[in-house]
């Protein structure tokens, strides 16, 4: 492996940390429907930026951002559905 | 501006926005002291999963990365401290 390859392995490990960090909330968010201790600035705040990441991740030409930016994309938009069916007004 | 420097705005509106976004959950989680909605599993793997993505900064040396997951890991860490402090056993 050559050393980009080897920075490579460190960005996809975060990559799968960070994405698959969602998928408990998102589960446990779900099946409870208790939405009250979350921000609603902090969850859309967040998926607007991971949007930037995302962006700025293909033009860094970072396989690893790209992955995970876009699947953290969806799971942080499942949770703000979620946030927002179920808060109260 | 070059276009190494147009790519690193994305990246840095992308790193404000995602930075900025935990502290409105922070400040809320240590005011309301309710954490009974999060994830435990979540908050480990972003915490650690963050830790990575700084030392992948640094190595892709991305100003962008590195400012925003150094202050993300604190406010990370702050809430994986509220959460420990908070939950229920």
């Amino acid at each position: 492996m050559d050393n980009i390859n080897n920075i490579e392995v460190l960005g996809l490990i975060a990559a799968t940390l960070t994405t698959y960090a969602f998928l408990p909330q998102v589960y446990k968010t779900w099946k409870t429907k208790d939405v009250s201790a979350f921000s609603l600035p902090t969850f859309s705040l967040f998926f607007i930026g991971i949007l930037f990441w995302l962006v700025y991740g293909i033009y860094m030409e970072s396989l690893s951002m790209i992955l995970a930016n876009s699947i953290t994309l969806l799971s942080s938009f499942a949770l703000l559905v979620l946030i927002f069916k179920y808060r109260k007004r």
